[in-house]
């Protein structure tokens, strides 16, 4: 079994050794450029090999999205806002859409969440105001991590949350440690699996997910960084390849990030220079996609003018 | 019954026309350069006179605050630490003590709250931790205004985790308005009566007392706003005054303010250019007297050593 | 000769008593929703008079940028980058235009001009790389106020830079005061005579005008504030309206006004709960429009794709 | 010669082989817990060994600082003022004393310089002033960098400024790359050598020394950043020693790090995840020992009453 450290699916699969493991199916496509790779785990063996639990994650990867392309921005935000809507359950009887922005302001690699909730277009309180015209969805949204840090935990805040607002649906934005550093800033995935503990840059200690909230979680989440360890274990590998050495046993690799973990370098992140503006980057693209999501009758022009 | 605007019960009280209310006493006396004022309401005729509930207003003024005296800071939180464990319940049974920063981040006068709620010394995550040496008492925070804005009330995710939570006590503050545009900065107000809709910068709309939410409230503020009207008034009396011109009549003043608050003007604020500066600071102030208030059993340098 | 306390020239000039004075030409148009109205101050006893400069005043008024319309917004950029690019001289030799953002960045109503700044799309230090294909203006920008609270003064700071860049033209934005608070938020005024001493939120201390620094200087402001001392003035005699009185002696509200300057309320402002989000819409529109008049070859999409 | 990516003299000698290099003497001694290392490069053979000028470098190390220890703190920006002060020179004439931080505000790691500007006491614009009564030296600060993304290379800033000021010393402060990720947020170097082109973790592309500007240069900077070229080939070099290898050859590991430079991963940077807290701690400690330095006649509690 490989030791990963890497919240994305698709990663995990790509690190296994086959291309075929049974309980698990994987597709790839493209659309407006934008590269889509879904991953099916179905059986609990292989969501053990792969360390991730059972359910559907979608991946889109976009490497123009780095160079602030505009119409790449464009492509990734409608196609996030297709899938989101494809995994929503309906939501009749006006209970609200809750939005969790996981992980801490303060930390920029682990703020992706609190940038997503700030651009959320938020509507619950509004609903019955007589100058609302178009037909809205109810959406509720909270940065939880803000509060992690004052003495109550990200998921007992959102657990407190759930029973008084009875929401349809969570949606959960978090920063994600990636394999490959050229994932950072350009790769989004979309699950509805939830909130595992151990995942995330900030290294949730308890789950969200159906199973303990009681509400169907979608999440979605970017990758801000690489552990170090992970990155040293790629560099030996990759090193190993330009000198043209047979390729390093699979074993040692594993070993060599297993002792880097334990010493102190193992838990120091490895990530662009830019990471401030990357994250505030992304935090746009994601809450345009969310945004459309959940407001399927507005035009983009109208959710920008009713956003603070 | 005069109209006023403050959310101090000592300007409700100077409102009035006689040194006298029955239902009402008043005392005066200094400590440390602070001057303090207590206003005890013990009927409902003259709470409704006053128009604040029944209950204790103790204030601190201290104008040398505003020219940031090291000495005058440290003298008004410590008696603020004094004062605010005075109304503190026994907290036997290891429930904690929520302190809530009501108002908003982003609008500069209504922010007071949330700077407390960051340099309040959260300890309820903490306190099984094994390099905890000191006696301590569980206190956690939140500032749900930043929440406000995103779709839940502030009283509402108030109420969920005092649910959730089972806090011994509530600590509110609060951003305030005054009567007088010189106590902006430099009175702080302290009361076991909670808050109240309507009041504070922010306008609440829901109250946060004991009775609505059974744990008891003590609630801290500080003016840094005078409404528009409020100042118009004052400036129309200040100007006959100075003109030796017989005192306008307090119904035609009424008038006046009514007026004013209808129109735009009237929901103007009236704040100092450097009130940005001025919040920080009262943020600090309160959040110590807070924090040693809570934590009797550790040093100042304790304190600071432990805030991240 | 009335006392006024306004950066506005075309109130300076509502504030006369008459609606004529030699040497002051006044026009009004309007635009796509945009009142205009220009000032032309031709002789020394009007600038005398009105207490402002010889010179051109064009003020662009709004009211339903208070509202953020979109199409309210994208016709005052658009109008703004059109009367910009008629103020501007030719810099046919490479020589850069120099954006100075006045103001404090730390006093939320001072803090107009960093913001521009901050959205100003600047070239001078890439206009050789290989990577640019455009036909683009040489443009550099500077938030000197941020330096101003360091021990230097913002105008000392900008003459070094003149003197070392040669701009051909300086574009300076700052916050303003105005007489009526309705203006603040949705007024912007466009002037060929530069800053001077006095003026502005910030009162600065020195000017900055061809005459003082030998380039040309353009200035753009809007009203954010309205001082505490003007506002009781126009209270006074908007309530004196309001009970029929007769109007009220001009000598005896300039009496009024200049009593209260020198006591502590006068330097109050008097400003909207919400000026942090004002201030921060202003900076977009008006950063548009100069990066619109500085940039005619490019289009929106390429200037924001420019942007960091 | 080895391949070194470390702005830190100390570390530069390390690398080295043997001990002992004709040109560099070394001397280490310890001061209440704070490790002290002075590297004097006092020949150019030497110089172009260590790839670093001729000059004096001494380096604080204090991991205690990591834990927030207060009296690793005190004894730090003690000994720092201390040497600052032993580095300046006499300024006699009113002259002031520049203090210049580096580095961009936005990019976390690289936010060390403006962070002290922003702590440090400057007092040239009120020198003058009446109700100054202490013995003062005259002090001003820029962070320049906040304006080198706006179209001004920092270091033309600062000449301009220099001509203009006509400062007796210029102090700088910038964040720099160590090749020990154990030495972030720990170690201050301070130099008498200036900024060289290609140093620091903004990687300068013009020098700011006594030979470009005419006026003496010290320089104070902290890793932040260890770059991920350079942590590959210590974790090879690690793993090596782990496995209990021969020690890997210097060139094939100098080989490694070329190659890992020109890939993408190269420039990634490798920082904790706690660098924003980092970076503000180390801010005040810095700025401490320079306020100290800078103001010998003023006690700590004085220079806070007077910053802003």
């Amino acid at each position: 079994m490989p030791y990963t450290r890497t919240d994305l699916a698709m990663e995990a699969f790509e690190n296994t050794d086959s291309g075929a493991i049974p309980g698990v199916s994987v597709s790839h496509w493209e659309a407006d450029g934008v590269q889509i790779t879904e991953v099916l785990i179905t059986d609990n063996e292989a969501a053990l090999q792969l360390d991730k639990p059972k359910g559907s994650y979608l991946t889109l990867e976009c490497p123009r999205l780095i160079e602030r392309d505009p119409d790449a921005r464009l492509a990734v935000s409608s196609l996030l806002a297709e899938e989101i809507g494809r995994l929503l359950p309906e939501c009749g009887d006006g209970a609200p859409v809750l939005v969790v922005g996981l992980g801490n302001r303060s930390i920029t690699p682990d703020s992706l969440g609190p940038g997503v909730v700030d651009r959320t277009l938020t509507t619950r309180h509004i609903l019955g105001a007589s100058y609302i015209q178009r037909q809205m969805n109810s959406v509720c949204a909270i940065a939880p991590g803000v509060l992690g840090v004052t003495g109550i935990e990200s998921m007992e805040l959102v657990e407190a949350l759930v029973k008084s607002l009875r929401p349809c649906a969570i949606l959960c934005v978090d920063s994600l440690a990636a394999r490959d550093s050229r994932r950072i800033g350009c790769t989004i995935q979309l699950t509805d699996t939830g909130i595992q503990p151990g995942a995330g840059v900030g290294n949730h200690r308890k789950p969200l997910t159906e199973a303990s909230v009681g509400t169907p979680v979608i999440s979605v989440g970017m990758p801000t960084v690489v552990y170090a360890a992970t990155l040293a274990r790629d560099a030996f590998a990759w090193l190993s390849a330009q000198n043209g050495d047979a390729e390093p046993h699979e074993d040692a690799l594993n070993d060599m990030e297993r002792t880097l973990l334990s010493a102190d370098i193992g838990e120091m992140i490895v990530t662009p220079r830019e990471i401030d503006a990357i994250v505030q980057d992304a935090a746009g693209i994601i809450a345009s996609g969310i945004n459309r999501a959940l407001q399927p009758a507005l035009s983009d022009a109208e959710i920008a003018a009713m956003m603070d």
